[in-house]
């Protein structure tokens, strides 16, 4: 770190006695503090280091920003894009940055020196930001960190009795990990280029500074080449990116101190290449884009020079376009199938006394790694990659774990982590939390192993994606994962973390994401013309299911999906994480967990168990006229069957008895036939209603009656 | 109407026997009857004749569209929108319109001739749409009407047990009115670009032909002007279109099938202008932009001559802009203060013989129009400039009422009706569809002075609207009004109106259109963190107020409201019309309506009472920590007590009691209260509340018990 002048200059401050790289005793001692230190402030990411002051900096009409110091461009652009974000937040009419009309300074922001024209991983994105009554102050080595130090800001800003406010705080804040990342799947379906940019408002947002873009798999090819056209022209149904538009994505996404990792996977998921270029194909051809989804057979053929050839000319052509200093080229997933069906290939392998078909990838990788080299760049490749005798230059992504990630940072390389931090695989954002990339292998390395872990990235494959539904997928769970690797480790209390993620993705929808009001949308488009009570009967069922998880889909699906396949179902429109089945579970934990039965508790969860029970009879003549609802009526049955089972559950609990083993096998046996998943759903309220199933049977142990 | 031959081409149809816009005997019989032969159907306007056939058309993925006949490059485009907007509407993945691999064509759009280059004030829009089993055809004089009868196919698609079907049905449309406009007023709120768009798709939705673009007012002049460049870069604040946006935007338009008619208000509603050029003020200078709201006394100096050389250049340079053939001057409002004020012009007055200030504006408007029309252009104004003196081509639009309208046919001048259409008026979309240009006095015109009689045009009105709630105020209403330019004058029943409507509604949010998500987004502000419940409460009453009507808002105001006035409180988050009011009340009316009561609607009203009276408690506590909730605590508290006033009525009714007088008379009294505005909200729900009281007091006639 110790770039920390910058937080002395002008503010009365605290000083921090640790690195917050490296956690100290002292340190773990203020992050374990720093839940009980902020009340009400629903920060996310958590900064490294928060002081209350007293009072509060009132935002009004007259708020105005400006700033001192070095002058930097993005950072101007980024004190009108605060200001927009602001006026919306709060529906303030704020004048422009520089107006010349403001008459009174209430926030300056100060940046010392610049920053690297080309962003750089582990430049400084430190600051300090001090907000009082009269005003507030941002203060960071670089346009980096004041970025952050305004993101912030924009958090702290709250509705209060008098207004809008925010808090009078001290914040010092710099990230644990410097890479952290968000890659998009842009070739199984294709994302325009408006959803890429509202995503990259989101990142910034949650302070992530990579965009991964994963741009061509056997599904599509998504990038112009200019040197070899067939490429897009042939690969991707005409859904590409031209390079006036990735340039335009690069800039935007540096306006937000965030870099973007082009992706190009090789030598497998490379489909698409070859319907253009079949010459570079282990087998023959023809080829056309895949379709479906699985590992496939098609992969380059390592033993042809050709092929390094027009790799060194691709690369060569993509390594101008893509300005950053890393270069991803895949290397996941190489089934070897292709290489085993060509005679030549094998020869190939024989004559070279390779190691097998692996052998055979880390002479490519070998020699893709000096190409990748020699136009500048360091290469980047998931965990198949790994072999000791690659230069240590190259990073490691690790989607097997953090073992295979605590491996390479033996070996000498660095890494990051992506197991664990798979959106697509619908897990719950606490889940996604408790992944540490310093957590099990990991946490025995030794100081210097550990630096070479330099963060994580979530990753959205998007096999169940696509434009409609993309956001939906990433937000708000992928702002758990950034908090992860920003914050202070110790920073892991998931119920905290709900209550600030919740707030969190409100304020997301001001940048026009869509995750929450898409939800919506969609389930209206499969209801068509419903009453209102219909339709809430739909939304009652659909808050409390969620898709089924890992790779499930696949294996549940009654015929094998593909890219052209509508995603129009309850599935694709619900969020991945049910927030009422996760309120209503916290519900019963509260009721069952103490030996006093709250009777308040108790009245909430018979409602909403009531009201799960006569949902069904709502829904059922909605399912008689949609073939999109009709594909949950079975769920909703189970619903109001699971919700009878509570309730009966929640009378034998409350009337103190003990029922016998035959009845909670009967009720658990009943749970456990709703759980199973239907129209690739599952029924989220199950688990706390077989808790109230077992508690029942226990009886009740409470003191005082039962009011 | 008389192009009929298109609706013969290979189509089996019923001829019908009468012109549309002159309605006869038969097509009364007809229109009345459109309702029962249209069971489920959603369209919005009712098409002029609708024959149902048997069976329906599945649009799933081989879906696909082609064009025969007449070539035209917005067909094209349209076909292709149409493709996208189908897509949206169904989460269906369709190729291209034009795509190659299509085997089987499903639907053929045929146009028999070219439209004209600049859309022309009643250009054949009539289409047939007929939709079998085996696909779909639509045929039509021009693009035109093929456009309008995407449309109607769009909204016939609907979600079925077995998928996305049409239903089989012959439609043969044509519009009731050539002029069926929206007017945005971008002036006193600056309106983006964006904005507009999504706009223009929703009028094409509705099909709406005319987009009024209100441009200047006292509080902004929004156009680029090259030969007068101090009018938008002095009275702008930086906040008007590029003549190359505009361009953008006619085009866009006109894609749509949209007119795009231009209003310059002159010589009053003039502020802005006089910013850069106070020369041409009929009083002393400097002036500033207005920010209040009202009508204010600058105005042009008709007795200036240079103000004729201005108006002259300045009208050719926006006459080449705007290439629609009407020109609209505005003309209203000029309270002549600035007239009265200025010895000069009194002076003028005299010398000329005029009427006072009335005459000196007919002196400024004959000159104004001569202008208008030199640069080949009709002159549109409002009802003030209407004189019998002035040249017969003018049009005169009425917001002062259909005597006026009717007044002005005649005497021989053609107009469009407006008053009863201003949407910012917070009417109910009932009020404003009982709304008819050949209503009250135009009823008795005679055939020929009908003719006159072009149509009509919402008004929105921006003094509360902004780029935020802009949607939520235009739309859904406005489809009401659409449909009563469109469909025949016979289709007028609310309840059917409001069905479909409701359909509509959800369609509209696929173009973009925010007016659903953007209540809850905004409801999401004023309540900052909060829980599920407390969300829920506040969203409970937000569903059940409405903003006061009419200009009770500026007379409700406890300081004057300005333009920099934040537009964040539930007043503006609110949709103006509340749906769970209305079907609270139609229960209410089916209730007590009825001499039987029936038990299961006792029972849904009952819990509706329940819920509103139980509302306040959850609310409270977030108006102890939002401004914004605070100020409808007391209409919170305001629900709890007229729903315990219905609950207890609801007992009386329910247990066939006579309440006394003097009950009924405290009751009343607290219903009174309620319905007071606070806040500057109506709470919806009393009127519906009291009738339970009078019937209440009335005693239950019911022959059966109750149960």
């Amino acid at each position: 770190m110790g770039k920390s002048n910058v937080w002395l200059r002008g503010l009365s401050l605290m000083i921090l006695s640790a690195s917050l790289n490296v956690p100290s005793r002292a340190q773990e001692a203020q992050s374990s503090n720093l839940q009980t230190v902020m009340p009400g402030l629903n920060l996310m990411p958590i900064p490294a280091s928060v002081q209350m002051g007293s009072g509060s900096f009132k935002i009004d009409a007259s708020f105005n920003v400006t700033r001192t110091g070095h002058s930097d461009a993005r950072l101007e652009g980024a004190l009108q894009r605060f200001l927009d974000r602001l006026g919306k937040q709060t529906g303030l009419l704020l004048p422009p940055w520089n107006s010349p009309t403001v008459a009174k300074l209430r926030m300056v922001v100060h940046v010392d020196h610049d920053s690297k024209p080309v962003q750089e991983l582990g430049e400084d994105e430190s600051y300090v930001l001090e907000v009082a009554p009269s005003g507030a102050n941002i203060s960071a080595p670089t346009d980096l960190g004041a970025l952050h130090g305004l993101q912030t800001f924009l958090q702290l800003v709250t509705v209060s009795p008098d207004g809008f406010v925010a808090p009078a705080v001290i914040i010092k804040d710099t990230p644990r990990f410097p890479w952290r990342g968000l890659m998009i799947d842009t070739a199984r379906h294709f994302i325009p280029l408006e959803i890429l940019r509202r995503n990259i408002d989101g990142m910034e947002t949650v302070k992530m500074n990579v965009f991964h873009w994963h741009l061509s798999e056997n599904q599509g090819f998504r990038v112009e080449s200019r040197k070899f056209p067939k490429l897009h022209q042939m690969g991707s149904d005409g859904l590409y990116y031209t390079q006036d538009e990735i340039r335009g994505l690069i800039a935007y996404a540096r306006e937000r101190g965030i870099r973007v990792v082009p992706e190009f996977d090789l030598p497998g998921h490379s489909t698409a290449w070859f319907v253009g270029h079949p010459e570079f194909a282990s087998g023959p051809g023809p080829f056309t884009i895949e379709r479906r989804w699985g590992v496939f057979d098609p992969a380059f053929d390592p033993t042809n020079e050709k092929v390094y050839k027009f790799l060194d000319e691709f690369i060569g052509e993509m390594a101008k376009l893509f300005p950053d200093h890393f270069f991803h080229v895949g290397g996941d997933e190489v089934n070897g199938k292709a290489w085993d069906a060509n005679p030549k290939i094998q020869e190939f392998i024989r004559a070279h006394d390779l190691k097998g078909n692996a052998g055979l990838q880390l002479y490519f990788n070998k020699k893709l790694q000096s190409i990748v080299s020699k136009h500048g760049k360091s290469m980047v490749g998931w965990d198949e990659v790994l072999d000791p005798t690659l230069p240590k230059d190259i990073v490691i992504q690790s989607w097997r774990g953090q073992a295979a990630l605590a491996e390479a940072a033996k070996q000498g390389y660095r890494g990051i982590l992506s197991n664990g931090y798979y959106l697509d695989l619908g897990w719950s954002a606490a889940r996604h939390y408790a992944v540490d990339p310093m957590g099990d292998a990991a946490s025995s390395l030794s100081a210097e192993e550990k630096q070479r872990i330099l963060g994580g990235e979530s990753c959205m494959w998007s096999e169940y994606v696509n434009a409609e539904n993309i956001d939906s997928r990433i937000w708000p769970r992928n702002a758990a994962i950034a908090e992860r690797l920003w914050s202070p480790q110790e920073v892991r209390d998931p119920a905290w973390m709900y209550a600030r993620m919740h707030v969190l993705s409100v304020q997301l929808e001001w940048l026009g994401l869509t995750h929450q009001h898409n939800y919506l949308r969609s389930l209206r488009r499969i209801a068509g013309a419903a009453s209102t009570e219909e339709f809430n009967a739909l939304r009652t069922l659909a808050d409390v299911v969620e898709p089924v998880k890992d790779y499930m889909r696949e294996q549940t699906a009654t015929e094998p999906a593909t890219s052209e396949m509508p995603l129009n179902r309850v599935v694709d429109a619900i969020p991945l994480e049910s927030r009422a089945a996760r309120e209503f579970s916290e519900m019963v934990d509260k009721y069952v967990g103490s030996s006093c039965r709250d009777a308040a508790t108790g009245a909430q969860i018979r409602a909403q168990l009531i009201l799960w029970r006569d949902n069904d009879a709502k829904l059922q003549p909605l399912a008689q006229r949609s073939f999109l609802v009709k594909e949950v009526a079975s769920t909703s049955q189970d619903l109001a069957a699971v919700a009878s089972v509570g309730l009966a559950a929640l009378d034998a609990l409350e009337h103190g008895g003990n029922p016998d083993e035959a009845w909670k096998t009967q009720q658990s046996s009943l749970v456990q036939q709703a759980q199973k998943p239907k129209g690739q759903l599952l029924l989220m309220p199950t688990p706390a209603i077989q808790k109230l199933i077992d508690s029942a049977s226990v009886g009740g142990s409470c003191a005082a009656p039962r009011q």
